[in-house]
């Protein structure tokens, strides 16, 4: 098996430089006195799309051959890997195709058109979607540019873990969400490469715990995702490769319930000022619930996006204030 | 008149270091397609208190003879000022006394308090709650820490300019909220002494225009303010000291309306994934607008701050949702 390397994230960040943007680390006073920690977010929320995918999608698609270029590229996401990839095939004047389930947010559907996508709604969960892209890429013979399960992808997401570690070199603990795995994946290999000493910590909802599953009993796992906030990390199935990184690498992953999913998120709001999506809220979840020991150490909190629809936000805030 | 100079703010950067968040620019997608600029924000939301305010105060704290630091400190504010004020306080260990306008978000009044204040809660504007603490320095010999007509508060605030050309050298335009002026003073010594060709452009409510009116009258004007969700610059008389500067430096001062600021704070979070405060958004307005001319030009919005009860912030997205 593939597994991405430390040299493919340097390539990635090489190719992606100029193109996604260099989001800096904000240090946050509120969730370090909550947490006894020196608490950072790496706000991936305020990235270009809205979320780290563009990274990832942007560094498998600018390496796509001149023939495949032609044939267009397809794929399936619950919202954000599709702005990635529309937007990066936009930019190299490349046709795609992506399958969305039905639930995606609104917001995360017209992103992708506006940025030059043929949109497929399929299906109700992500896996659904991912099935109706495979059928699409065998009968137009489309590259399929997979969510997760892609060295060229993994590597474009480490290239946030070289961010971190040339803003704070002194990490001891990156904690970060994980879906089908990729981010986490080319986080691990980055950090861990760069300095095996920092710890990698992966978060899931307990609604959609696949990879946790996984990663206790040392095999994959499949398993039912239930409804959750963090829409962009339910995912049924981990990636083959991605679950063979986490394996090697990952020091832990934890869970936390959709109610700290939801609390993190007003804290994100009301305190540090932006604008996290379920999925991007579950680190400070897990660290403001004690899920993973900070105290006293450096830590980075990765939001890895920020698009939600504006009307759930507006519940979560509903329920901020009735606490 | 004692202005602050180029000096003075470089000095104030070096009494920052370590203290105030280095705050990056953030370069939106979205606001440049509306806009057809190269648009950054400059988002002190993400500062340390939730504004900007936290750099003035703590210079000018930070400068307090051993004597006055002894006396403590006494100040007005709608509420950034008073974080900032309470922050540089108790990290210098003195007392500080803080006078706000009743109707202060509830959230800066609490935060304030958090941060070691003493809260005097007087009159229903700035203004009578400005008197009142003129008041409380006259019966304790306290230091008042003016929130804007001050040099060394300005200086402080000038750091921001600073920090803009170091990112962004070929900036053409800066643009900035005006409440009572300290801000943009600082701002406009630092820009203009280090790169005399950027325009700096402020930005007022139509809702609260005293130094807009004082600007284009040539002599100060004081105007009564209506309600605003802009609490943050909503001064009826501006400083002695700042309108000097404005008068000197300043390009020019543009009127938005609540609606275009309310539009423009839906927009940063929505599209930009950060809360910004009703002030916080009056030059994102201006832009989003066409208050000002900024087709083809590198520009920088600058979001002063991001405290804003949730509360109220649940109603700018239902009033967003429904157009």
């Amino acid at each position: 098996m593939n597994l991405p390397t430390l040299k493919d994230v340097e390539e990635a960040k090489r190719c992606l430089t100029g193109v996604a943007e260099r989001t800096g680390l904000i240090h946050n006073k509120y969730l370090c006195d909550m947490t006894g920690a020196e608490v950072y977010l790496k706000p991936e929320n305020l990235q270009m799309t809205g979320s780290f995918k563009l990274r990832g999608a942007y560094n498998r698609i600018a390496h796509l051959t001149d023939d495949e270029k032609k044939k267009g590229v397809v794929s399936s996401s619950a919202g954000n890997h599709a702005q990635g990839v529309a937007y990066a095939a936009t930019k190299f004047g490349v046709k795609s195709t992506i399958v969305m389930p039905k639930p995606a947010p609104i917001s995360k559907i017209k992103a992708t058109k506006a940025l030059g996508a043929e949109v497929v709604l399929c299906g109700d969960i992500y896996d659904e979607a991912y099935q109706k892209a495979l059928d699409i890429q065998h009968e137009t013979g489309a590259v399929f540019v997979h969510p997760f399960d892609d060295p060229m992808v993994m590597a474009g997401q480490g290239t946030i873990g070289m961010e971190i570690l040339e803003d704070l070199p002194d990490a001891d603990i990156v904690i970060c969400p994980i879906g089908g795995g990729g981010l986490i994946s080319g986080l691990a290999v980055a950090l861990k490469s760069l300095k095996p000493s920092v710890k990698v910590i992966g978060v899931q909802t307990a609604n959609a715990q696949s990879m946790y599953r996984s990663f206790k009993a040392g095999k994959l796992d499949i398993c039912d995702c239930k409804p959750t906030l963090a829409d962009g990390i339910s995912v049924k199935v981990p990636g083959d490769i991605t679950f063979e990184v986490v394996k090697k690498y990952l020091d832990d992953i934890v869970l936390v319930s959709e109610d700290e999913i939801a609390d993190a998120m007003f804290v994100l709001l009301s305190k540090a000022k932006i604008v996290a999506e379920g999925a991007g809220a579950v680190p400070t979840a897990a660290i403001l619930n004690n899920h993973v020991d900070v105290k006293g150490k450096k830590v980075v909190s990765l939001v890895s996006g920020g698009n939600i629809d504006m009307d759930r936000l507006a519940g979560v805030i509903k329920k901020g204030l009735s606490k």
